[in-house]
């Protein structure tokens, strides 16, 4: 800091200097300079630098330069980030130097004030006799137990122990100490919150409710949401040694090894017999989704954190990478490059760490995923301080099984059109769309309508007494479509269609912009029958589920409005088909319809939207696209380089932008809150399940969050957090 | 409305029991019908409605009818599209009834004050004897010139003669006007302001104030700025009989007749000798641009109002025709189906009206194009009261000729990538995109900088003493690379490359949703050698008009921004680009840099941006995409559907949405105009050339618009409506 701000010298030119020397001289380590080198180099660092030669001088210099350094352009960009106000300013801590090296009365540690791995209440750590702080944690020499100090110094171990013990209770969190003991003279260096992983943090924090030391609430607070990971998916070991080939996005957290496979039917294949595998692809699309399902973990080239693998992955609970740009992938040869030159290639063994998006060569050490009581009462104090409601987004039973043992509180965004995809519907789906006459059509809409109301009733089922918000029909048709030629093949054969047909109809629906295109309620608008058919069959499904003694709550969510209009006009055709399937019955179904919010037209109408809706839901993925113009399948290009430069802080798919997508959903509500009682607000994007994102929800009064079913632990927490943070004392 | 309203039953329920009668009694037309069968249908209508007897009974419910119809359904969408209070009200007219066919002392008549076509101040119409209105205006009974009532009626002449003059003295205007004669008396029905011709709305105008009627700021609302249009193109006749065969968007204005063509290269070839050409196209790229400047008029199946085909079209001032999704092109056959089963072929003649989207067979008649004094009068008028300055988008000297001949004061516009798709210099930006090293990539960039600076220069040197908005590198770099196998090897050889790695390439360059990709000011963070080369070419070209005695006003503009570190690591590129350009030479040039605001978080994020940056050029075509998550190019697909059910009330594309695309620049400028002094606001995007945008653009505060050279007049005129309505008493 010295040398950088106040003699406008670098730190790297002394760097260069030293190896410059070290090899001029053939040393390889620091450890290799004797006296007589040093002593030759500070001589040349002095021609770089007018060193100060009165120690009065260095100390004023010295902290004039931490001073200064408070308007360096990083730290100008840094504050700017994190909106740290110019005016706070920076402290200077001066201590004075304490020598651990001057003989076996003296000595150095470190220590933590409970076991950083476990949890445990443990007094925790290493030291040496006669070195120093640098020598216990460079790994020059092998530090001994903390244990072994309690022999061999018993004064100084007494007083170090009684010292930790006061200052995690003066600091009410377990530390991490610094110490050094000078010729028999017992000296505090440092002390701090400790480090500790995601198990370790989750004990710490309910075992000191338990000693009285912090409140429920604090205990919430201390505890980062991504530690609730570890118990829900295995994870890397934090100390195992991890050779990194490649970097991609972390898409879904965990960690998973398997053999390297190429497509969806050889990961079936393979994985047969029980063989882990890893799914690795240039991108997923929804025909991959019975090789996703039975991969350990998927990694793709292409597409960021709201892609197909990301979302699907997250969805399952699979650990996946996403967006590693430096692989190339030859599906022929079976091989995989990546920009280091590093290949590997099919049944090699690969481990993929999805927290951090590391892609690694063979099996790297994995800790367990499971509960623990602890986890069960941090999750119970969670839901007693939050006011926010948590909701998964899930289309089949079995998710929506594992989201209501997650703690879900209804499902927030079920995309009907995941139930298009299954092989045994996909023909249905595509027969309709192909349709020549409104008899074809209707020939296909009604197979349609037996899945959808079968799927329906499941979840129904599921989410007794709890909201299941269903979104009508979303993606653009062309993405059921086949593409390659033997699919069109196998297509044509089964619909009784044309080959050529179909490839015409493939190409009037192919669209230069499908995000921005014939999609959401435009498909209502042209096409009312699908939505027709989908409504009766909720609604359907809804019946029979109460009459077999269920209590269903269907909120049906029209996609992607940009005016009120679309609403009124699509309200009347789910109205109609609501009437159509009532019609039979004497039942009277409750429903909501509303609306989501995902485009910024959506938002700054909000208060036009308000009369006609029941609840609106952020769909906050959308959202961001359209407001950055970042289309999720593509910025793959140019994040990493925005990234890198800091042109943006964070991946805005991830975090949610507040300046600008934030600040729509706060108008949005401002304007609609008061043009309709009881209107309920939420967010279905993956934003729902990030913790600093649920934070901002919570500030501007959202009602729900809705994430995927793995996440519904994490949400539970981050809302709690937010609720609880003003009310403890920091 | 009498039976609308009160009685409940729709106007075609009467017209359906008038046809089934017709159809029952062999009748075609309504004159075929005699007394007797009145009646007998008068008696059928009555068992429809219970039809009140008393005349007073009849006016009171006919009167209250019309003030109920105030609250139809219908209504109540009118204004809330048009923005018209509910409170406002409606009123009645009540008028006896007169006869003019009660003899040969009675008749009917409809005139003109003024020729609506021409505009020549003469008194204009048309009568006859012993006949009510409806016969003369229904096309049973040939109607009279005006001037035989002279002589066959002459008191009666000349009480409307005067009564005409007196009329238009009155209401300052020319009228149209309706009349009777019974039994010798003479009776005014009707007069409002008569509909006129582009060219007679001028000259009636511009006469009106020689006249002393109006003054200049009223002769200029009186004229539309669509009128304009007759100046500057060719138009149909308007009289002329038009069979339309299908219809589009009215993508560009005016007139067209030539032979089908269906490759850019076709057009070329048969226009060679002057055979005028219509080329027909799914729909157009930048490699179509040699046959669209050597054709009459383009028709488009796909693409919107701001398509390729579109935009350029305007630009060159060619009639269009896009988004004609009623067409089937099958360029192997040659031929085009539309989808009421008419067909016609390659070197079939047909015409098309850019101005209403019309396609019809044959050659119609059409207006010639040439300006006018009252037109210049007009003109001058405008430029004197408007306040908003008029730019041209424009790339070649040609266009920017055209533009300052049509008045813009400088380029808003200029789209530098345009220069590299002409025939000469694309291998070179295709060379530079797939070159595989620094070395290789600067060999055609040093190319590319040669054809930027010299065209800059011709810009500079037709726009001497005008800014000129040249706006860097924006499209995804695939837009750029060959499609067709046949390009591919082309390239292939032409740069020596293999076609695998130019495949390669596009694949890696292939984006899902290339609006939101891989563009824009993404370019230069990932490829800052591209900005660099395209600035030293502006400020090299700068220099060299300056030397020759130029004053060029260059003004860099950075596209697709989103954050204000984009601006900065952007800017400091350009910076640095300036100082290498400058360095050789000592002259200074003055000039800007500056941003486009084509994003919503831009817009919404603007208070950030205005520190950096000299001006903001709002894009609204890329801000309408963003805000309505519309893809201009694929809107096709819903649009007319929207358009029919009245769930938009406009093309978005074609007219500014103010509600949410306009709320977007009101906060951006209000956020941004007190954060840096004399920032200017202009718009670049088409909006720029559409009259009920300019006046919201005038409103909010802008500096100038910009828009294709052919729109400069209308932008002109609307301008200074915008300016003046407030002036001027309704």
């Amino acid at each position: 800091m010295f040398a950088d701000v106040v003699l406008g010298i670098e730190g790297r030119q002394f760097e260069e200097h030293l190896d410059s020397y070290k090899e001029a001289h053939h040393k390889t380590l620091d450890t290799d300079m004797d006296a007589d080198d040093w002593k030759a180099l500070v001589d040349i660092y002095k021609d770089l630098v007018n060193f100060p030669q009165d120690p009065a001088v260095q100390l004023r210099q010295a902290i004039e330069a931490v001073f200064l350094s408070w308007n360096t352009p990083r730290a100008i960009v840094y504050r700017e980030m994190h909106n740290i106000p110019e005016t706070i300013g920076t402290a200077v801590c001066v201590q004075a130097m304490v020598f651990g090296n001057f003989g076996d009365d003296s000595g150095s540690g470190v220590a933590f004030t409970r076991n950083p791995s476990t949890g445990e209440n443990h007094f925790f750590g290493e030291f040496l006799v006669n070195a120093a702080g640098e020598d216990v944690v460079s790994g020059v020499r092998t530090p001994r137990p903390i244990s072994e100090m309690e022999e061999k110094m018993p004064l100084m171990y007494k007083q170090l122990f009684e010292t930790q013990q006061r200052l995690e209770q003066h600091y009410r969190d377990m530390q991490d100490l610094e110490f050094t003991i000078q010729e028999g003279k017992f000296y505090m260096l440092q002390t701090r919150s400790g480090k500790r992983t995601g198990r370790a943090s989750v004990k710490i924090a309910v075992e000191m409710v338990a000693e009285g030391l912090i409140d429920e609430k604090e205990a919430l607070l201390r505890v980062s949401p991504e530690h609730v990971e570890a118990f829900l998916h295995p994870m890397i070991d934090p100390d195992a040694r991890r050779d990194i080939v490649a970097s991609g996005l972390p898409a879904s957290p965990g960690g998973a090894t398997g053999q390297v496979v190429f497509s969806a039917n050889e990961a079936v294949k393979v994985a047969a017999d029980g063989t882990p595998v890893i799914l690795v692809r240039r991108e997923t699309t929804p025909e991959d989704i019975h090789g996703m399902k039975v991969a350990q973990g998927i990694l793709t080239e292409l597409g960021g954190m709201t892609s197909h693998a990301a979302v699907v992955a997250r969805g399952m609970g699979v650990c996946a990478i996403t967006g590693c740009g430096s692989l190339t992938i030859d599906y022929e040869k079976g091989t995989v490059n990546t920009a280091d030159g590093i290949s590997f290639k099919r049944a090699d063994i690969i481990t993929l760490d999805g927290s951090t998006g590391d892609v690694m060569l063979g099996d790297i050490p994995k800790t367990e995923a499971s509960s623990s009581d602890d986890f069960q009462t941090l999750l119970s104090w969670a839901d007693k301080y939050r006011r926010l409601k948590v909701r998964a987004n899930a289309e089949t039973r079995e998710d929506a099984i594992k989201a209501r043992e997650l703690g879900a509180e209804g499902i927030g965004l079920c995309r009907t059109e995941h139930m298009f995809f299954a092989a045994d519907r996909i023909d249905s789906m595509r027969g309709m769309i192909l349709a020549e006459s409104k008899e074809e059509r209707q020939t296909y809409l009604d197979k349609l309508f037996h899945f959808q109301k079968a799927d329906m009733k499941d979840l129904f089922e599921v989410m007794h007494d709890l909201p299941v918000t269903i979104r009508l029909l979303d993606p653009p048709l062309h993405e059921f479509l086949p593409q390659s030629e033997e699919d069109i093949q196998a297509l044509a054969a089964s619909i009784d269609k044309s080959a050529d047909s179909i490839r015409e109809m493939t190409r009037n629906l192919h669209e230069v912009n499908p995000m921005l295109g014939f999609r959401g309620c435009r498909l209502s608008v042209v096409h009312p029958e699908i939505t027709e058919m989908q409504v009766e069959a909720i609604i359907s499904a809804a019946i029979e589920a109460t009459e077999e003694g269920f209590n269903p709550h269907p909120e049906i969510m029209i996609p992607l409005v940009v005016n009120v209009r679309e609403i009124r006009f699509i309200t009347e055709i789910i109205e109609r088909g609501i009437r159509k399937a009532m019609a039979e019955k004497q039942i009277s179904i409750p429903y909501k319809i509303g609306t989501m919010m995902e485009t910024p037209r959506a938002c700054l109408g909000a208060s036009r939207l308000a009369p006609a809706v029941e609840f609106m839901s952020f769909g906050t993925n959308d959202l961001t696209q359209m407001t950055y113009g970042f289309s999720r399948d593509d910025v793959g290009k140019f994040i990493p380089d925005y990234l890198d430069r800091k042109l943006v802080e964070y991946d805005p798919f991830i975090t949610l932008d507040q300046r600008a997508v934030g600040r729509l959903m706060k108008i949005a509500i401002a304007e609609s809150k008061d043009r309709k009682k009881g209107i309920k607000y939420g967010i279905c994007g993956e934003h729902g399940g990030d913790p600093v994102s649920i934070q901002f929800c919570h500030e501007i009064g959202l009602d729900y969050v809705s994430c995927s079913p793995y996440r519904v632990p994490v949400a539970r927490i981050a809302a709690a957090q937010a609720n609880v943070s003003g009310d403890v004392p920091d």
